[in-house]
């Protein structure tokens, strides 16, 4: 093999030793990278390792470094790499020179090659004390005269932080006050998670960063992304879109899966690890993003990270909000007995810190909808293994037996393309393609075809029925993503967008959950079915099994123990809960009540208020009552503002949002209020109260709702009826124009009249805020011009009271 | 085992011989019949079992006819059995008793008092020759004689019809005019399939039957019914509701199979087969009747007959309608050279008869939208087996190693519940349930749990991972049904409507499959996977692979090969095929458009018009195009009928019903016309015409819609713009109120300006009906006064000619 390296000319290498490397690197800058004439221009480039001697630096930095110095030596660059710490240069450069001589020789690089680019990489680095804004000034000045010197010009800087978070500020502050290359240079910043620990954390973190540094200098890294088999996912898409096109969606796709599974436990990192957990450390990050290739829909040219960064954005805001019943969480049994030794905790104290999840993600997106993605992650368990995989569903139907017949090809087997990260039964990268499915495209130099071995089984499947890829040249993430800097490749790194939209997604979660106790598991093969979960409803998860009885330790009091304080609230039914559980009651209670309409009328008749509270309720509707007879129901307001039906404060536009559009409800059935006719809003003359009240007498079984959702506002005011004003409390039951304190004032609301006609009534108040009317409301009597949701009493129907425990107790 | 038999006690039972039957027949009656006192109320009956000596009688119907002997003895009826042929008594009586003679006794019946029985039934068991009207009345009095004779009231008499179909009419008027029981007696007549070969001779022969006999007289058989593993679907899912209520529906069921395999051919009943092919024989029936019991709407109370009924009738008018592309086809090849054996067809004759059918069924019930059913049969497969198998969609997660774990219970095992109708690997009838879905309660009296074998598979599975039920005592279909005659219980027949309507459903498949040719394939297990079939769309299958040549006999002239006569029509583009080719071609013409202009502008406007012909349309729109971008389209109307929207008449609602009732258009993106103001119908003074283009001026970008579909009338109209009218042809791009010379009169519609401002105008002409204007419009030029359709001329936008080859040549 033949290999260009022009150094390999410079004869008086030797005359430099190490311990000379300090004073004598401008000198060795001019041989190990001595431009050939035809690259004469492309420039210097510095790059400063902060945390040179930490774990991450030791294990994957370095030698990331010295990959990026082999494939890069001949490219017209020439480089130094700065390693810094916060310790004096004796020990810190000792340390640093340690590692580096441990520096490895890929088994495809020529070891003579290899040597010399060695020897050279060494001598190219350098150790820095960089504690004080002072140092940080010498360093750049130290570039700064080197370069002039050499007579080369800077191309950039790359400052990698493998430093704890809480160091960050203080280095960016440091690096954007006195390290900044000139202006005709680059900066790349390059920083390693955590960022953050909820959308809070994050966001407080990323306003910092972003008061020294701007968006295209920094570079966080996900090392997930430089994983080849991640890396791949879009190309593949990519280059296969002929086969993918028909079938990437929910038509075709059953579920897909991401999972990372490991043996080992958080034992010497719990320090770490009690903060975290799994989700924070796992699914957040690495497995939203190998997810997130997987759904988002492909720009046309996969190249324009701009394009990827953006679809991939547009992907996780697609993506339902997660409730506490999207998650099922584990803890290996031994974790508490880890905690408790190394954190020197009291022994009364239970941690509840999950160290398995399994997750249920849905998309919005019309080519996702009905599909689950589920995201598994957790330690201790019976293998090491990671991977992505779409199952495609069954369409075919094989007459004849299976036995007899070739097997790889039967449409009837599992059909599945397989993203492998490494580890596990294949033992390294891979891309699968179930062979009944396509024989896929891919790229010769990079990816080449396995053998198909039939004794390895995968899912279930022997390896034969796939076509297997596995790289031509296995390569580290970290040496992936360190090119990626290099050729600034953006989009296999995580934007500041991208990451708040992260958290923005995940902290509804990790808040719901915390403080839950996870399911106890032994952790290993022991584990067996004890980790098995099922989708139980649209959006929730759930244990396969009951959970052992010698795992349990006792039950710490759980809230719902506080429950059914008060049965009754004004003399009426009182469901209290927190809020998830009440909505979920609520929801239940209505479908019940619809069932039992439509099987006495054939009709179902609801009157829906609006405002914030209900969309939870409208959410939980449309994804877990999949029973609940839209067909037959009759879709009414209670009451409406007066702005266009298409604005966003219009009640009908959130019910559309939340509700309609999810569900079947014919054309017909749907009755927004007539708020705007003849081209003006609620005009008196154009008799649009007058209208809907003819509609309702025309439709509704003697103008009776089968139902009527209302809430209360702060003020006591429920529908659009307001306190002190006379419309619509006394009277006739009919529809009327009010007048709200608030904007928009003009409003359509049901009169109390006609809501107390109504078979039942609902009564939904959530929150804290409304603690104070609530206790009002417990000793008031029937004042319904002071606060006309005292006036609620249906004259021969039921009324029932939803609160959550907030705005019941405060 | 102690059993009771009242006839025991006659010693004198020998001094019968069997030559003398036919006189000492009321004394054998006497004596083999004798009530107790205790039962001495039930009355007689008499059976007449017409084609005595026919095939399914040797075979299975007497058998059936002593088995309910055997159970009935005791019942306190006393019986006579008449077996009838249009053979005279000698050799008549001979052949029967021939039969007879070799009747079975059941295994679980005790050997002598089997003996003792069949001896009974023999003596009272006569041959009559049933021929003329006078046979029967002389019959009629023999039974009647009998009884006065005996001191015995009648019951009832049950005439079972195993004759060939072209003797049904003939042998029902003699029953009805000449051998009626008395009036206070009931008359049951059992009829055997096949009741037609299509919707209009099943009508005709109904009406015939029904000119003789009441609904309630009737006992239509499909032998399925009387199968322990079908007739066991209702009372499964009625006494295991806790367990299937919530996972019986959409979202938990993957898809439902029903099989019936068969090795054998129809070598030797081609003369029948030639006919009526597999779809006839066994899906129309069979397999429709078991499938009916699975998607049924479960009753309350599910020994009512009646709503038995009035669900499977429901059940059926749910499904989909049936296309060509619903079914793929095959015919073993031997098939071809029994034909000509047979039927002494002229050599170059080709048979299109299907031997194989897979035919996928979809439902619109709320329950099962989305999931497919799927009806299998064939002849000359690799194994005889018969089930009905529901599968469940996996739902579980398992993330530890499943080799490791209890097999059976784990929740990623498939799971499904299987109706086992005999043969195949197990070899008798059966419930399977998966272990990890539940342990069904059956009915311990008649079934018991079988061995769990884990060397035997099914479906893949060892026998092992289900709960196996097989019946306690096996019993014929045949002995079942005759017992629920006896017992009157009609669910287990086929009423008239049931019949009519399951043709209904089969014979637009028939239809527009008739005349193709089906794959060949070689029969046995040398079929391997030469019938796999998928689903290619929301309604179409199609076979997996392609076919192999050397199966292949020239292909016949196939009507698309007369395709692209006439480029052009009109001098604009001219799209002709057959109707379900053109319609596919329409639906995906219309979604390009509307994905180019949902690209373009964010929205898509089309207006549709009413009439028959877009239904077609509107259904493919709905089920093969998920892609369609309903989301950003705005759906209006070209024009509307006077009536209220909800009206059947309505051009909106039909749109409501066939195409928006499944897509997903937002609510405030549907705009039905205006044709209903202030309770009163198209008054020009409420101005809904203005109105609809007000709308249309505000929402549609230069009032130009992307897309007007339009049909035309025989005598020109298009839209509702009709020949002789000013309204609407020139002047102003508008709405207008017009006239048609047709009920309702009074219409709203696009005028011609506005229609002409369209992007797109897609013109749908179907039928032969539309022949003569098709060659009318091909001759004429501009005349809109008197063709309004010839009006139709964008003024910067495209117009396309979409027509069948019917309504083009006429």
């Amino acid at each position: 093999m033949v290999w260009k390296v022009p150094v390999l000319q410079c004869s008086w290498l030797h005359l430099f030793s190490p311990k000379m490397l300090g004073r004598v690197l401008c000198t060795v800058l001019f041989v190990g990278v001595f431009p050939s004439p035809a690259e004469a221009s492309q420039g210097h480039i510095s790059v400063i390792l902060l945390g040179a001697t930490g774990d991450l630096a030791k294990k994957y930095l370095w030698q990331g470094l010295f990959q990026l110095y082999m494939d890069q030596v001949s490219s017209g660059h020439s480089f130094t790499f700065h390693g810094a710490a916060l310790a004096a240069v004796e020990p810190g450069q000792r340390r640093m020179f340690d590692v580096l001589k441990r520096l490895s020789c890929p088994p495809d690089e020529a070891p003579d090659r290899c040597a010399v680019l060695k020897d050279q990489f060494l001598k190219l680095s350098q150790y820095h004390q960089l504690k004080s804004a002072e140092n940080y000034t010498a360093l750049s000045r130290e570039i700064e005269s080197l370069l002039a010197q050499e007579g080369l010009h800077e191309a950039g800087r790359i400052f990698y932080f493998s430093v704890p978070p809480f160091a960050y500020t203080e280095i960016a502050r440091h690096i954007n006050s006195s390290c900044r290359p000139p202006a005709d240079a680059w900066l790349r910043v390059v920083l390693e998670k955590p960022f953050g620990h909820d959308l809070p954390s994050a966001q407080q973190l990323a306003t910092e960063l972003a008061s020294f540094f701007r968006e295209h200098e920094m570079y966080r890294v996900d090392h997930y992304l430089g994983k080849q088999a991640v890396a791949h996912i879009l190309p593949f898409r990519d280059q296969n879109r002929h086969f993918l096109d028909p079938i990437w969606n929910r038509h075709h796709v059953e579920r897909v899966e991401v999972v990372l599974k490991e043996t080992v436990d958080a034992k010497g990192r719990t320090s770490f690890y009690e903060q975290y957990g799994v989700i924070r450390d796992v699914l957040q990050n690495h497995l939203t993003e190998a997810l997130l290739f997987l759904l988002m829909e492909l720009p046309a040219n996969v190249s324009s990270a701009q394009d990827v960064l953006q679809h991939k954005l547009q992907a996780l805001q697609s993506l339902w909000e997660l409730e506490r019943s999207s998650a099922v969480l584990g803890q290996y049994q031994a974790y508490h007995s880890h905690v408790q030794e190394e954190l020197q905790e009291a022994q009364g104290r239970v941690s509840t810190t999950p160290t398995f999840a399994g997750v249920l993600i849905r998309s919005d997106s019309l080519r996702w909808e009905g599909v689950p993605f589920l995201l598994t992650s957790g330690k201790a368990l019976d293998e090491r293994v990671g991977y992505a995989r779409v199952l495609f569903r069954n369409r075919a139907h094989c007459p004849q037996s299976g036995t007899l017949r070739d097997g790889g090809h039967s449409p009837c087997k599992p059909r599945q393309i397989i993203f492998y990260f490494g580890h596990g039964a294949l033992g390294s990268p891979a891309v699968l393609v179930s062979r009944n499915l396509f024989r896929p495209v891919m790229p010769k130099d990079s990816w080449k075809e396995a053998e198909a071995r039939s004794d390895l089984h995968i899912f279930g499947q022997p390896l034969s029925d796939f076509y297997v890829y596995s790289p031509v040249r296995e390569r580290d993430a970290y040496s992936v993503l360190i090119s990626n800097i290099y050729h600034g490749r953006k989009d296999s790194f995580i934007t500041t967008e991208s990451l708040l939209a992260s958290w923005a997604f995940w902290t509804p979660l990790l808040d719901s959950t915390a403080g839950q106790q996870p399911r106890l598991y032994p952790g290993g093969v022991e584990n067996q079915q004890l980790l098995d979960f099922e989708m139980v409803s649209g959006a929730a998860v759930a244990f396969s099994t009951a959970e052992p009885a010698q795992l349990l330790e006792p039950d710490p009091p759980k809230p719902s123990e506080f429950r059914a304080i008060q049965p009754r609230f004004r003399q009426s039914p009182l469901v209290a809960a927190w809020p998830e559980e009440l909505i979920a009651r609520l929801a239940a209670d209505m479908e019940a009540a619809a069932l039992s309409s439509v099987g006495h009328t054939g009709q179902f008749h609801v009157a829906l208020s609006g405002g914030s509270s209900p969309v939870a309720l409208f959410q939980r509707l449309a994804r877990h009552h999949g029973g609940f007879p839209w067909r037959h129901t009759h879709v009414w307001l209670a009451d409406e503002r007066c702005v266009p039906l298409s604005h966003g404060d219009s009640n009908f536009q959130s019910l559309q949002r939340h509700l309609l559009h999810s569900v079947r409800v014919p054309y017909l059935n749907v009755h927004p209020m007539p708020v705007h006719l003849n081209r003006r809003l609620c005009v008196e003359e154009d008799g649009g109260a007058r209208l809907y009240a003819a509609d309702i007498a025309a439709l509704v079984h003697n103008a009776s709702f089968d139902l009527v959702l209302l809430g209360v506002g702060t003020d006591g005011h429920t529908a659009s009826l307001f306190p002190g004003s006379d419309s619509g409390v006394d009277g006739a039951a009919t529809v009327v124009l009010t007048e709200s304190p608030l904007k928009p004032h003009q409003r359509m609301s049901l009169s109390l009249p006609l809501i107390n006609r109504a078979r039942r009534v609902f009564v939904l108040v959530l929150g804290k805020g409304k603690r104070d009317i609530t206790a009002l409301l417990s000793r008031v009597g029937h004042e319904p011009h002071k606060w006309p949701i005292s006036g609620v009493r249906p004259s021969s129907g039921q009324l029932v009271w939803y609160m959550d425990y907030e705005a019941l107790l405060g």
